[in-house]
């Protein structure tokens, strides 16, 4: 059983980072309002978040820049534009995708760029690739993260050869995703006990980044917490792919560590997420993602049964049920 | 670390209670149709559902029958026109709360009625009059369950005290009520141990009742089930008081055994639940409610504050950080 003072207390080593813009973008192709990312930025501060995400740095060459908002690109000068110095205690992060990401040119060395951790993405099948992308960007100068996805369809011998030759890079924070939204936290508990004997083995951190299919993006995380996680994934009013992330909000409330405030986050979700829903872009719960969760699939079918605004649960639940 | 295989297998002894109508009605002030309760007691039935709660057998001295659908009240002719002589699996339950019951008259023989189960409400302080109504039902051949509601707020010593007072009674199901939607799972955790306590000393079961103020309904009722929880309240689409219950279609996916089926819930919730939110009836997770959740408070405000069509969040965080 946990301690009872670990929900009195708090462990400073925990640390928050907002990944609104990242995830949030995968809804609107990331076409937020530079007033949005300023509020944002600013939300960040005074909420004690200690990373913003901003976006991707995905590779022009694969993706037309006309046809996303600039954060899926992240430039570094329009980084610059909102945060000017960043004097401040947030730092700035940027996801950097394996196989999508022109890294050898877009990141440039970190001592020219307002970047402090490059928070690089990969599956199973693409580690040898990610080391890659994670020793140039530890090289540049980086914090250099490592986001394992879709780990609910791999085999635990996979991912334990995965984290071992991760655990010889210079990473220094193994994230554990629940891509699908499909984890229990008992599958929680179990995953962070196999990542800590690789970051115990080699000095590193651990991450969770959870997904609200099943409503248990919240529980999740904080069951991480509760296990020995140190790095927390979350979006405001939940904002994210499909079912969307933990909740920022919930998640402050839950931190016991006092230069976590939860009212400027209030504010934020009032003045701006609740604005985007009543602008009509839709993320969050609802039944087809409770489904592809369920069934541990990947979430875009319900993503299009969302987009082709389906209401006709039932007939969905028959053509995911014939995936499987 | 709970085992891999309680999440692969299941316990034949786990029971799941539909409260949709009861905990519902303080939505709707209890005005179903008839045909929808008819279609919910069919669903119940495809689904595996063991109990369904018709609503309260509430005192017709104090509260006027002119001013509530008739699952207030849970007549038995009322039931009795929806079930027939219920030839199926699926039981009858009633919730008589303490205070607001005339159950010497209006709780009659079970053999002259078509209920199966009296579930009594109460708080801490009101146990020797929950203990009288235990004992009046019991007598009369119900089987006999007990919400202590509100223990968020109790004292561990008193709810002790009350647990082993209640013990001595022949209620055969002690259930963990959280009222507010404050609680974590990691205090869920600790609170079944206390009352796993008196169950074992005593031979009784134990029930979770949970809110979704904190979008931890589903994770709250999924540990106490690992924790050795057999009796789980759940209700379509979550719909209940406030933020909500723990939702019927996560559970039913949930849990293991074969004989729950997803798919007539998933039917009801398209056709039926999704319907009451078109028409209005406005319930579910919400910055108000993660609010009092999060303060450990009442959640009236927070229904006051939806009532009244209100977004100011913000401003209804001061007041209510002003109550504490």
């Amino acid at each position: 059983m946990k301690e009872v003072m670990s929900l009195m207390d708090y462990r400073p080593t925990v640390k928050v980072l907002d990944a609104t813009l990242r995830d949030g973008g995968l809804v609107n192709d990331f076409y937020f309002t530079d007033e949005f990312v300023r509020a944002l930025y600013q939300t960040n501060i005074k909420a004690g978040v200690d990373y913003m995400e901003f976006g991707y740095k995905a590779s022009k060459d694969m993706f037309d820049e006309s046809k996303f908002g600039k954060w899926k690109f992240s430039n570094d000068d329009d980084i610059r534009a909102i945060v000017g110095e960043n004097n401040t205690n947030l730092k700035i992060a940027v996801m950097a995708d394996v196989g999508r990401c022109d890294y050898k040119n877009d990141i440039i060395d970190r001592s020219d760029s307002p970047i402090d951790l490059i928070r690089v993405a990969t599956y199973v099948n693409t580690i040898p690739a990610a080391a890659d992308m994670i020793e140039d960007a530890y090289k540049k100068g980086y914090e250099v993260s490592c986001n394992i996805m879709a780990i609910s369809n791999s085999q635990e011998s996979e991912l334990k050869v995965a984290l071992d030759i991760l655990g010889k890079t210079s990473v220094e924070v193994f994230y554990i995703v629940d891509s699908f939204g499909s984890l229990y936290p008992e599958q929680i508990e179990r995953l962070v006990d196999i990542y800590m004997e690789f970051a115990a083995k080699y000095g590193k951190k651990l991450g969770i980044h959870a997904h609200n299919n099943q409503q248990l993006a919240f529980a999740n995380t904080i069951e991480a917490v509760g296990d020995g996680v140190d790095w927390l994934d979350a979006t405001y009013a939940s904002m994210g792919r499909g079912a969307g992330n933990c909740a920022m909000e919930l998640l402050l409330g839950f931190l016991r560590n006092p230069k976590y405030q939860t009212y400027p986050a209030i504010q934020f979700v009032q003045n701006y997420m609740n604005k985007l829903k009543e602008d009509g872009v839709v993320w969050g719960y609802d039944l087809q993602y409770m489904m592809t969760g369920q069934l541990n699939q990947h979430p875009r079918t319900a993503i299009q049964f969302t987009k082709d605004k389906r209401t006709d649960y039932a007939e969905f639940y028959k053509e995911v049920v014939a995936l499987d």
